[in-house]
């Protein structure tokens, strides 16, 4: 049995895993990022223990704690070299876990780690395979011959920063046109955004003023209702994402690439068009056969491929 | 000792390579890439008898031969399942070859078998490596754990394809924007040529007329000599390299990748700028530590790795 914690920037969420990746108790407490080093991971070893406590289970059972984290992680040290959204560099979290707790932890970025768990539950004997998380940026991780592909020092798998369009928008990382400034939700945001002050008198503009909001399920909606202004901004957003996962393709030829985060619950809507663009624009056509398809975890990925991807993988 | 023999468009090169990846003789023969499979095969086999023959060495001392070849492959069934330039489609290269030199046989995609070479030559104790070859298009290779990364069917790490610009213009394979069609000598030369037609009076343009011809050192000579046309062909240029090479680094943040192909003779005129690219773009520039090179073994590259890859790696 493991103890598998997905770090968020809004909640701390931990579980406990059984050797096959199901999940059998699960606890969550909010993260409150603007608070210091210390007290998260003293809240991180706390809802440890209160998994434990509340499956009635032994201490002993546990084998290990791994978390899930954002940010670079020097996965040898069990360090957070860097965390934007938490204010860590060089956070000792694997030490300070394991002194709390007393289990042998690792940690892994939270991107590998739902990759990982995505790899695990899809079932065996796939060698290559890629995950990537659409949200408000584009996370990714990489499993090569059943292990989680971390680069030279913990840092690769940026998918989502593989340029899109040389020289285009500005994105968070300092480079212009990533993939993540389009083809994430927060893309698709400003995407839908701009389409509504050109379309005031759109389905998403009236979709926008009875919600207060325009989300990343706005234009989507609108489209399903044949809004045209709607239509042209999912089009266009899904060649952005097709076109990074083709270039993905090109590179890794994964057997598996799943696509996850809150919008893949569009379903078909989402992976239709994404599958026609790809079988059209892939390198050598005819002979590509990954399958693309809808991850089918949510958070569970972090958890399950956290407390186990050291252990299996 | 090894034969290896790498098959290009315009020629045969067959070399015996010793354990360490020493080339001790060379044999070359022309392609003539217009004749058929079987003619083309038995020049192959042909110049791996003359290599032995010249060498005065016995047959068995030969472990087996190893083929760079273009095109996409099937390592496994040794079979070429593309090449456009040879116009070869599901071709039994390793079987043939076996027939007619009694010799066991690997085949392995030219650029990998390149990448190989660079890697085993470099030194070890390297785990992530990448070699791109800037020529008529981008050629790449991927050594993972001290192994060439095929992906699922053999068809991957075609690092050329992936998109440096949605929506640009047309590549050879199909989809617009590929990194190769801005970064590889063929889009040097285009860039070249219109810069010449807006700057009729350039050095560059002088040279073109000298010479009869542009060539991928047409802009880079002016530029060393000052012309202001072409030195903005070449920043722009090298920015186009630089950006697909950030995107690289940020996806498997290798510890070395090397830069190879005629162009990378340029040395530090070439490299330079590239690094400062780099080091300004990558994500999460703090701990990123890539060593960016020029590659340094030339067409040897390909001969050793396809000698030594299915052995060594």
């Amino acid at each position: 049995m493991y103890i598998g914690i997905d770090l968020g920037g809004t909640n701390i969420a931990a579980g406990l895993v059984d050797e096959n990746g199901k999940i059998l108790h699960k606890f969550q407490t909010p993260t409150l990022a603007e608070r210091s080093f210390e007290e998260i991971v003293s809240d991180m070893a706390m809802a440890a223990e209160r998994v434990i406590s509340d499956s009635k289970i032994s201490r002993s059972d546990i084998k290990s704690i791994g978390v899930g984290s954002p940010g670079a992680i020097d996965n040898q040290n069990g360090t957070i070299l860097f965390a934007g959204n938490l204010g860590w560099k060089n956070a000792p979290l694997k030490a300070e876990l394991e002194r709390l707790t007393g289990f042998e932890t690792n940690i892994e970025n939270d991107a590998n780690a739902a990759a990982y768990g995505e790899y695990f539950m899809h079932g065996g004997g796939i060698s290559d395979f890629i995950f990537i998380t659409l949200g408000t940026g584009i996370g990714g991780g990489i499993i090569i011959d059943g292990k989680i592909y971390r680069g030279f020092n913990g840092a690769g798998a940026e998918l989502g920063h593989n340029t899109l369009i040389f020289g285009g928008d500005m994105c968070s990382c300092g480079k212009r046109g990533c993939w993540e400034v389009y083809g994430s939700v927060s893309g698709l945001i400003k995407q839908t955004k701009d389409a509504i002050k050109k379309h005031p008198d759109s389905l998403m503009a009236k979709l926008k003023s009875g919600r207060g909001t325009v989300d990343g399920k706005t234009a989507f909606d609108a489209a399903k209702q044949n809004d045209p202004a709607a239509k042209a901004v999912v089009t266009q957003y899904l060649e952005y994402v097709a076109d990074g996962i083709c270039s993905l393709v090109n590179i890794f030829e994964p057997e598996v690439l799943l696509i996850g985060g809150g919008i893949s619950k569009e379903g078909n809507f989402l992976l239709g068009p994404i599958k026609e663009y790809c079988e059209k624009n892939y390198f050598c056509k005819s002979i590509r056969q990954t399958k693309l398809g809808i991850a089918k975890l949510g958070n569970d990925a972090g958890i399950i491929g956290a407390a186990l991807s050291e252990k299996r993988g």
